[in-house]
C-alpha cells in the first residue's frame, strides 16, 4: 500500500510517436544550450532552433553535434524557410539544412503570404528527403485573431495531405497570437474544431510556450500531448506538469487515479 | 568623509536566523544550477526543489551535493507533501526526505484538502526528525482571494504551535495567488493582519519571486527580511535591493540613514 | 539568383561607432556570463553591469578578465553612480571605476534628485579619463509620464554639451519606465520629439530590454541603431531582428530590400 513510487500517469519512453517534447533554442548560449539538453536528454524529441538563430550563432555546428550525441532530433524554424522562400531561395534553403544534417524540416506561411496550394508544393518536395513539420496559423496578432475554424482545419487537412508528418498550432515564442488570443489564453474555438474533427491528435504538436497553455493542453488531451515551443530549461518543468507533480495538474491526475 | 567604502544597511552573514533567502529550482539544467549556486552561495541559505521537480531531474543527486559542498540545506516543494498524502504515502515521503539527505521538509496544504489538524500532525511528526518549514495560503487564485486574514492569523499559529519553525506565506512561482492578487501585488490586508499580530516576522518566510514584491517586504521589515521563492540567477540582484543598491530601495535606505 | 546566402541588410561589424549593443548583467551567476559573452561575443560592443550588482557579486573581478579577454567594454550602471553622489562619495565612485579597469562610466540622475547644472559637472570631470555614457528620464514611473518632450531634449542636449559621447535614453530593465509607458509601449511623443531635432541618432542608445521595443526602434531607425539594456543570453535573438531574421522584422527588411 505506502510504496516509495508514486502512482504517475503512463509516461511514453523515448523514442516515442506521441507525447513529444519540441523544444525552442533562441538563441542561448552555447555552454546553456549543451547543459539543458543533457539534463533534459530523456525528455527532449526534436529541438527547433527558432526562426533565423542558427544563421546568427557563431559555430552553430556545435550546436548541432551535441544533438547528435544525445540522438535528438533538430530543425530551423519555419520563418527561416519563408526568408528563403520570399528571396526565391527554396533550392539554397534545402541545401542549408543538408548542409547542417537536418532530418526534419519545418514548412510554414505565419509570416509571409503563401497559399495553401503553394506551401503544399513545398511540402510535398520537403517530404522527399525529410520528415516534414507543417505550421499552421499566423504570426500576427491581427491576422491571427482573423483566421476561423474552418480556415483551420483546412489548413491542417492540406498539409497533412501533402506529406506532413506533424502539423504544428502557431502560438509563437511568446503565446500572444496563432491559436491564442493576444492576452496568452487558448481560442477554444479553433481548439474545439480541431479536436471534434477527424485529425488525429498524435499527429499535431501544440506550441505551448507558457505553463498555463501546457497545463490546458495536458488536461485536453492527457499525459502524452505532444507540445512545442518549450524553453530548453523549462523542460523539466514541463515534465512534472504531464505527471501531476505541480500543483496545475496534480488532482487532475488524482482524480483520474482514483475513478481508474 | 569621502571612504571607497559605501555606507550600507547591516545584513546579516551566514549562518543566519533571519534575513533568509529560500532559492527556489523549478528544474534548471545541472550545470546553471551549480553555477548559481557557487555564485551566490554568501546569499542562499536554503534551496526548495520546487513542487516534484525533484523526481524528474536525471542525476539529482547531483545538485544536492552541490549544496551539502556549500553548506546550503535544501528540501522539497510543499506540493510534494502533498502528492504523497493524498496517495496515502506519507511514510514513504519521509523515507525519501531521508534517503535525499534533507535537513528541512515542507508541509503544505496549498492544493490538496487537508484541515488544519491533519497539518499540525504532520508537522509534529516531521519535526522529530526535520526542521520544519509549513507553508499556509492556497495555489488556486480563487481559494486565495477568498482567505481572510483571521484564517490566515490561525493557521499561521496552529503551524507554529505544532512544531513549524517557520511559516511560509504562499504566493507560488508567479507571484499571482497565496498572499497576493492575480495582478501580483500583496494583498496589504493579509500582510498588515500578520504585521500587527504577535507573530515574528522572523519566523516568516515571504514567498518573493517578483522584484515588485521583493521591494514590498523590504521596504516594510527591512535588509533582514526572509524572502523566497528567488529565481537562483536572481540571487544577486535581491541582495542589491536588501542593501539599496537598486533604484527600488535606493531612496529608501538613503532616507533611514540621514535619519540615522 | 538563388544563391546559398540570403539578402540581409548590411550590418557594421566591430568595432563599429554605430548599431551598438549594449548587454546589461542583473548579476547573473559567473558561468552564465562568460558562456553568454563567448557565444555572443561578435554582438556585444559594451556591458552594463546594472546598478549595484559589481558591489555584491562575489569575486567580480572574473567578469571583467572576461571583457578584457574579449575586447568589450564595460561599466557600471547609473544608479551606482548616483549612490556614491548621494553619499556625498564622487571621488571615491572614481576611483572604484579606476581601480575595476572601466574605460566608461556612465552618470544619471534618474533616481536622486540632481539638476541638469550638476550632472553636467559630473560628466565633465568624468570625461577627462573616462567614455561617458549619461543617461536621460527617470525610473519612477509618475516622474517618467510627466516628463515633456522639451526637457527630454534639454537634457539630451545638456549632456552632449557637457562632454557625453552617447546619451542613454532611460527604459530600465523592464521596459516600463522612462521613454515607456507602465505598459512597455514606447512614448511615441518623445520619440518624435528627438527624431525631428538635430540630435543624431548615432549618439543615442535606446534601452530596449524588451521584443516589441527592439523591434520598434529597428524598424525606425534601422539595422544599426544604437540599443541598450539587452539580456545577455537575448543578443542574438536582437541580431535577428537587426537582420530581418525573426517575423517581427522580416517584412520591413523584405520591402525594403526590394524597393532597393
Amino acid at each position: 500500500m505506502d510504496s516509495i513510487f508514486l502512482d504517475l500517469p503512463a509516461r511514453n519512453a523515448k523514442p516515442r510517436s506521441s507525447g513529444l517534447t519540441m523544444a525552442i533554442d533562441n538563441g542561448i548560449p552555447h555552454g546553456a544550450f549543451a547543459d539543458a539538453m543533457a539534463s533534459g536528454a530523456d525528455y527532449v524529441d526534436v529541438v527547433k532552433f527558432g526562426w533565423g538563430t542558427a544563421l546568427v550563432t557563431p559555430d552553430v555546428e556545435r550546436k548541432f553535434e551535441v544533438l547528435r550525441q544525445l540522438g535528438i532530433g533538430y530543425y530551423f524554424g519555419g520563418t527561416l524557410f519563408e526568408k528563403f522562400v520570399q528571396q526565391e531561395r527554396f533550392e539554397s534553403f534545402l541545401t542549408l539544412c543538408r548542409l547542417c544534417g537536418c532530418r526534419y524540416v519545418e514548412i510554414s506561411n505565419g509570416t509571409i503570404d503563401m497559399s495553401l496550394e503553394d506551401k503544399a508544393y513545398f511540402i510535398k518536395r520537403c517530404a522527399e528527403e525529410f520528415t516534414v513539420l507543417s505550421e499552421v496559423g499566423f504570426k500576427d496578432a491581427d491576422r491571427s485573431s482573423a483566421l476561423t475554424a474552418e480556415e483551420l482545419l483546412d489548413a491542417i487537412h492540406a498539409d497533412a495531405e501533402a506529406g506532413a508528418s506533424y502539423v504544428i498550432t502557431e502560438a509563437r515564442e511568446s503565446g500572444r497570437s496563432g491559436i491564442c488570443r493576444p492576452d496568452g489564453t487558448p481560442r477554444d474555438d479553433l481548439v474545439d474544431a480541431i479536436l471534434s474533427s477527424d485529425i488525429e491528435s498524435d499527429h499535431l504538436i501544440f506550441e505551448a510556450p507558457t505553463k498555463d497553455l501546457q497545463t490546458h493542453f495536458i488536461k485536453l488531451l492527457g499525459t502524452n500531448v505532444n507540445l512545442g515551443n518549450i524553453a530548453p530549461c523549462e523542460v523539466i518543468g514541463l515534465e512534472t506538469l504531464r505527471l501531476g507533480l505541480r500543483a496545475d495538474t496534480l488532482m487532475h491526475f488524482e482524480q483520474a487515479r482514483s475513478c481508474a
